[in-house]
């Protein structure tokens, strides 16, 4: 009988293939042979590490500017004239080329960890640098990505963010992980993709290359070595999935009728975004504006931010968008001002808290806000993030509305302001929920370690009770609570959040049809039952039994 | 008229006395000398610095041993030999000495801060070193804490950890800092030495050297140079406040003999258990353990460990001890296990977190709990830091009761537990509120940041609801809840907490007799109106107001 594995099914899908592996480190052989030529052992290890400079060179090029700039500075790291005179007094001491790298990399590690600080992203470079050239003198496979010369299923540990900016989704069919939560990078770039994902499932790591897996993303399972029997019903079920998916247009409904608006998440301009309206949504719920000032060498003006909004408003003519104003802080630096070193830059001065710091940023963002709508008659709100009390929410309401801006609110993400919604509703237009941030702060578990990835599953109860708690306090306000997070995109969730009362949910483009189909399979009536049977579940497993 | 400032209230008391203010960094004079001697200059140079190293380790003398740590890793940096050359490269180029070690060091940092990851520590010990080296070879005063050879009120922008680790309670009357919230480091410090403290007090900025000061740490103002009647009044009010103090004693009771236990919060050895024990209270309520692990070399033993819990329950023989269990992570790491590099610490595994990768660690800590329980009769109770979810909860309970400990339960301080406690209370005996932590991911606000302190406020109305909340699932479930953090030391707010239902409070020992006297100024039902009426405030002034 096949194999059957399970894991966290993170993004929905179903295909079959065969897989292949992300390429792992190599590891040392355990025998060091004697250095009989020094000097020919000088050259191999120069070699090797101006080929990993190159290649790294190479991969930069045609990049977008972050992962380009990550990749430079690995190379340049790769050819530091420190490292080299280090790897070259190691080899006249009699250490062979592949120990003498990864000695003195590791040398260079310690100092920067024993610093006392957190170097995670720098030692994961110097690994990366090392695991490249160790191949390059091993002869062994390449670390990263693999290349078998055919579309597959994407096997990995986990995948670095580093790994996810190069994966090309022409090549990669499904992405399984042994480990990574519901809200790791690997899930909002497979949603984004709308690639299959299974991530949290530990089983994966029996997998080898060539292995035919059945990937089932809805059911969250991983059969290895499928019969042909199991694969027709797998390929029946996504395509009856995809069909009923089609059938469904226009905005969302429950079965019987009640609305929930289906929203976009939109980030960066890329090629224009003629491509992200012409998705079947009925407006943005959430426009990410870090694009326009994290790569800028110095803040945007007025004109050039008021250009882009113009641009995304008309795309938008006659539907509603959300604008949410700059995210930035000590864990997204900008190059034009210096945030303090903080020891957890997720509890630091970020979001709307910087305002404080530069009132001029957000300033001239409203003001280019208000001029771009004024010039397209859109209609056009603005949202700020990591808003915490009701008096900082009446802060930035009021600037916005000065600033002719006419509907304007704030994100829910920090616990504190959904257990005080009712008064931030009181000072806001409407309000909408980030579930990533807000599910961190309550669990307090960082949304970037895998380890902690089942704390941060949206079905858990306390999350879902904050929801609640602030669709009750939208209820009693009669103001909109959307919700953009990545729990908005889960279809069966849709209808527990219409359930309880929220009004729109904003997602990554491929997810639209899964929600509105989702929201069209039951009455209001049985998602607020379901709605009130998820706070009785003590798990997420019990709360997703709620809807079988 | 004499000038009045106004802070945050942190530690109370009252005291008149000369203000002395943290050595402020030495600035580098406007213009920069021709050198014309390069070698007298390096001698200059290398003088301040051997200077620094001496006086560094020096200071190491004789301090614990996580604080003689940091002072000999500074002086071992100053006498780093790459410093010394690049020094040596810069004089020859014609720098002067105060400029050129300067500059050295800030390359130092910059390649650090370069890095790409988060080096305040180190970032500030180099400018440590370079501040004392520029104070020697300017011949200014010396930066860090005041010698002016009497007691002084220390007035500083705020106190870092290593001012507050060599500051002197002998010669410091009172602490006013500028910036600092109501769970920083300088409050902990100060509520632990019973010295009067306002912190947040930004007026604070302008108080010079000898100025004399009137401190009032219950209203939280500094009167400047005041008159010798408002010296009177003040001294006469703190004589009253203390007489009130010490005519209680015994347990903790509201005006109508409702009880709430007052218990102590207990952490490193020390001297032996002695004088805490001699505190009148009711017994301990949190035995923090983590001095046992923190500076060890390797794990303690079980019979190490058993023989440190002896000592503690044979102290309090007859009176309830809470063990908490170890709080280790990667912000508090240990030299004997390898913690993960996390970009955000607070949010990473920690607490009973780190019992999955090393449940040795837990399992030896029970076995030598239980063992120091049954040989001295005590009635002990075991509790585990950071837990999330019911899941955990049981996790935990299970595997105490298991080692033969009878009552056994968890810490709530992440906002889920908090929402959650019904079910953690049904699998635990008893809850202890964390208001330090709970605090800091209700609001996503980072303790260590003075900049964010006003979210901090232990009157925050969402923090008083997740408080009201646990204690009514303590009501429902008839288990006890108690409060363990800072806050639990406010006078008032133990009202507010009796009012909600709170069975106990633990804090350092100086604020037992305080909050006694507190609980014992209203009745069950007035307690029980101020805590209603606390959570229909805005803001926590708003919140304070309800209590007049």
């Amino acid at each position: 009988m096949p194999e059957r594995l399970t894991g966290y099914p993170a993004s929905p899908g179903a295909v079959t293939g065969p897989a292949a592996r992300l390429g792992e480190p190599p590891s040392l052989p355990d025998t060091k042979p004697a250095v009989t030529d020094p000097a020919a052992e000088l050259a191999r290890a120069r070699d090797a590490l101006a080929t990993v400079a190159e290649e790294l060179q190479r991969r930069a090029e045609g990049k977008p500017k972050d992962v380009a700039d990550v990749l430079f500075t690995q190379s340049v790291m790769a050819k530091d004239p420190g490292l080299d005179q280090a790897v070259q007094a190691a080899i006249s001491a009699g250490t062979p080329a592949p120990w003498a790298i990864r000695e003195e990399l590791a040398g260079y590690q310690d100092a920067l960890r024993a610093a006392g600080g957190y170097l995670a992203e720098r030692v994961a470079d110097l690994d990366d640098i090392g695991d490249r050239a160790l191949a390059v003198l091993l002869d062994a496979p390449m670390p990263g990505l693999p290349d078998p010369g055919h579309p597959y299923v994407l096997v990995a540990g986990d995948l670095s963010p580093a790994d996810t900016a190069t994966l090309d989704p022409a090549k990669v069919l499904a992405i399984v992980t042994e480990r990574g939560g519901p809200t790791s990078h690997t899930v909002i770039l497979a949603r984004s993709l709308g690639l299959p994902a299974i991530v949290a499932c530990p089983a994966a790591k029996s997998i080898v290359d060539g292995q035919v897996l059945a990937v089932d993303a809805v059911a969250g399972t991983v059969t290895v070595d499928p019969s042909a029997d199991e694969i027709a019903r797998l390929q029946a079920g996504e395509q009856a999935r995809v069909a009923a998916l089609s059938t469904t247009s226009g905005p969302g409904r429950t079965l019987d009728g009640h609305p929930v608006k289906l929203l976009l998440n939109v980030g960066a301009e890329g090629a224009g975004f003629e491509p992200v309206a012409a998705v079947d949504a009925e407006g943005v719920g959430l426009f990410r504006t870090e694009f326009l000032f994290l790569d800028a060498e110095t803040a945007p003006g007025v004109e050039e931010q008021e250009a882009v909004y113009r641009r995304l408003f008309e795309g938008f003519a006659g539907r509603p968008v959300v604008v949410r104003t700059l995210d930035a802080g000590a864990d997204k630096p900008l190059k034009f001002v210096a945030f303090d070193d903080e020891p957890n830059p997720a509890l630091g001065v970020r979001g709307y808290r910087t305002a404080t710091k530069f009132p001029e940023l957000l300033g001239a963002q409203l003001t280019a806000i208000a001029r771009a709508a004024a010039a397209t008659g859109a209609q056009v709100q603005v949202m700020a993030p990591m808003v915490a009390t009701a008096v900082e929410a009446r802060r930035f309401v009021t600037a916005a509305h000065e600033h002719g801006i006419a509907s304007a609110g704030v994100m829910i993400e920090v616990p504190a302001a959904a257990l005080r919604a009712r008064e931030l509703l009181a000072v806001s237009d409407f309000v909408s929920i980030g579930t990533n941030d807000l599910s961190q702060y309550t669990f307090a578990a960082d949304r970037m370690l895998g380890a902690l990835g089942e704390l941060l599953d949206p079905w858990q109860p306390a999350l879902l009770q904050l929801v609640a708690l602030v669709a009750h306090a939208g209820a009693e306000t009669g103001k909109p609570v959307g919700i953009c997070g990545e729990a908005a995109a889960d279809p069966v969730l849709a209808q527990v959040f219409a359930g309880m009362g929220v009004t729109s949910l904003s997602m990554a483009p491929p997810a639209v049809a899964a929600v509105r189909a989702g929201l069209r399979t039951r009455t209001l009536a049985e998602c607020r039952d379901a709605a009130e049977r998820v706070l009785t579940a003590t798990t997420p497993e019990q709360a997703r039994a709620v809807l079988g």
